[in-house]
């Protein structure tokens, strides 16, 4: 990296040592090289009904703009998690904008004239059927242990990494978790965190804690602080580009001063309310595979060609977990 | 934050418990409001000789782009920053260009012809006097104990806080530095590390060590497995904004695949270069200041109003070092 790619790709012919080439040593290969040698049991469907596409107005050159968001499965967040979804089906997103971006930190859309004194009309009545939700649910996240706390893996790069902000930190079905740990096995309290990409409920003051029918997602150096004082509710698998692209505003907190900036948001769907043959359909890396520590264990100790001095360890953010997109047989 | 900027600062003033009103605690200060506050004395002014101006061809609707790096002091890559000073002067960056962005990584610039194989023209000739650098100066980094080492600063939001790439983390003279530590005293190395907006110097594979022609910074989540790979010469003080907001490059490593996509760099000058009237005039606040104390304390431990439930702790590069630009008295 750090180069051209092509001469990157000639390079890596030309210093590769022969030793290397002819028996090259299983931890001489990349993070990705691993990734793409995994089986297809590695990998875990990602069912319709957890994925939204947000769609986007094009660009200004007519580039069509669709983000495709995975939701937070169980125990975490499901009341904002279903209140999105009632929003979608409602169709209550279509029509609102994208109206903060603030470098390093968050894009942000929901309903422009809501909790705005600068309005320029009535903000837009929420659907029936929101649950009221309490911020207990993110400060205090899950407690104690239980049939789910006996099935989390704790994984490390090294035996004793700790997480600046949680204690600890692990993966589990597939999503960052930190996890407050006495007696190095008893596990107090865990909760998703604030890595690049994921997709949290915005809110006002306490005891607000918000809807979700406003969202942002990280566009930058992970907001660790965040986490416990909103609700995550998931991440952003495919088009994250669009959005961590886009000018930031110039207002106070980087919203857009001037309303004509706002980016439309055509819809947000559900991927299972979608016709069949247009429902978008996603896998990740299982965190339980083996071929996933592996993966996290080169994140941490890289020993690809380019590399000179690995690390031997990394923070949870630096580790994403690889999701791709799944192409269905003869398309 | 996460709401709109304008109901945001009207629910500052009806939430805070009366109590807090008349007499807030030292602690509820939010960290912005800590570095509002500190005294000029806590400011260190930027030699306009640590200060590169790189000037990008304006954006399509005609705002200009000015992007400012301060460069790296004693004791690290000091080489390479020779270098660039030797390239700036010879004026051999001007006419070069942005010819990667990928997303949550890097923005590069370079000469699009060095080492490209699908160059359309010769590479420019570097100019003469670039001294030839050695990786081991970025592998092995600082070593042992020295009049230098002996002021380090050894700043924790708390006690135990550790880093999971060095070990230990720490400011020093408003840089972030990796430290690794025998014995809880001994310092045995140290490094600058890769936080959002860090310049570094694009090299090929092992022992090129590159020469400070070809550049990157920071756009995304910390790549830390970078450090002590590569060699780190400066950081963006002003105008991220115009690299992290560009498009993404559709090729590998997000190489702009149309050469009509990369964005020409009109000039890069060191400020002390410029005339008196153009030269842009930073300070930072003082890492070793009792008001950087505060303010990391407070980014660790959010206690505004916003904030639940205080972190505990921070990673070192979700503590940017407040950097401002200086208006001239009369101007």
């Amino acid at each position: 990296m750090i180069r051209t790619a092509a001469s990157a790709l000639a390079a890596l012919a030309l210093t590769l040592p022969l030793a290397a080439q002819e028996a090259p040593a299983p931890n001489a290969a990349s993070p990705g090289e691993i990734v793409a040698a995994a089986t297809p049991q590695d990998w875990t469907r990602i069912a319709p009904d957890d994925l939204l596409v947000m769609v986007l107005a094009p660009a200004a050159d007519g580039t069509a703009r669709d983000v495709v968001i995975q939701l937070m499965p169980p125990p975490f967040s499901q009341g904002w998690v279903d209140n999105i979804r009632t929003l979608a089906r409602a169709g209550w997103y279509d029509g609102i904008s994208i109206n903060r971006v603030q470098d390093n930190y968050v894009v942000q859309w929901g309903d422009p004239n809501h909790d705005n004194p600068e309005a320029d009309g009535p903000a837009k009545p929420l659907p029936e059927g929101l649950r009221v939700m309490e911020e207990g649910d993110y400060v205090h996240v899950i407690r104690a242990a239980g049939p789910d706390e006996d099935n989390i893996i704790l994984w490390h790069p090294k035996p004793d990494l700790v997480d600046s902000y949680a204690g600890s930190a692990t993966f589990d079905k597939g999503w960052p978790i930190g996890i407050e740990i006495a007696d190095r096995t008893k596990v107090l309290r865990r909760w998703p965190v604030h890595c690049y990409g994921m997709v949290g409920v915005g809110r006002g003051y306490s005891p607000d804690a918000g809807s979700g029918a406003e969202l942002y997602t990280v566009i930058g150096h992970a907001p660790r602080h965040l986490d416990r004082n909103i609700a995550l509710v998931g991440r952003v698998v495919e088009g994250i580009e669009h959005l961590s692209s886009l000018p930031r505003g110039k207002g106070a907190l980087g919203f857009y001063e001037d309303p004509a900036k706002r980016i439309p948001i055509r819809s947000i769907r559900i991927a299972s309310d979608l016709p069949a043959s247009e429902q978008p359909r996603f896998e990740y890396l299982s965190t339980e595979s083996e071929a996933f520590g592996r993966y996290a264990e080169a994140r941490a100790n890289r020993r690809d060609p380019f590399f000179i001095a690995p690390a031997g360890g990394a923070d949870i953010c630096n580790i994403p977990v690889p999701v791709r997109r799944v192409i269905p047989a003869g398309e």
